[in-house]
């Protein structure tokens, strides 16, 4: 597995854009999307060949991350990308990391499937078997 | 700038070294050293060109990670690579982006400088000027 991506909450995505690109000087890469399964906007920046960074909103009061947000947001989880993520998740819960999601499909990676995950250090963490992302701008 | 490591806190580096390699397969890359100013133990850990991991433990009470490490830890900073520290510390002061603390020199790499920032969004920041890390394994 490799990290993919790190995901960030934010209070306001389209803020958080324009922070990321004033001050980090990150570009928005793909369109922003709503996640209806996770009630969660996101959006994919990315600088040169850096790590891709995904900027979350809560787009409902009883998306997961909601309460997150709300007390300011912040660091959030990395998202891993394996080759098979059945085998992968067996190897997880062997290790005892909590499923909190099992594999669904998410607008942000073309409904490709994710799941999350929680390990532990309190991290939280996202595994994808795909390269897709939402639409590029 | 661009994202150098990702900074991860956790309870015991040995165990964290372990469990990183056991369920990510990411190697640990360097010594694990003591930043005697920032009261925290360090490594590196790295799996082909993905992004670098840093696990920190706090290596005295009164370190500034200490609660969040006895809480279980996670996800702590994005650290940041820049051409010019001072120039990008004062584009962060425009940006109203907190300095926690100066630039000021760390074992972790090879005591050249690095500073603490807090951004919106709940973001803690490190800003470094070096690509240099702790003595390898």
């Amino acid at each position: 597995m490799i990290i993919d991506h790190i995901g960030i909450v934010v209070k306001d995505i389209e803020i958080g854009i324009k922070h990321w690109d004033k001050v980090f000087g990150y570009s928005q890469m793909t369109k922003v999307v709503t996640n209806t399964r996770q009630k969660v906007k996101v959006v994919f920046l990315q600088k040169e060949n850096s790590i891709l960074i995904k900027l979350i909103e809560p787009s409902a009061e009883d998306s997961p991350i909601f309460i997150f947000a709300k007390k300011g947001g912040g660091l959030h989880h990395l998202c891993f990308k394996c080759d098979n993520m059945e085998t992968q998740l067996e190897i997880c819960k062997e290790q005892r990391i909590r499923i909190l999601t099992e594999p669904q499909p998410g607008e942000a990676f073309e409904n490709e499937n994710s799941a999350f995950l929680y390990a532990k250090h309190g991290l939280n963490i996202e595994l994808i078997e795909t390269d897709k992302k939402a639409e590029l701008l």
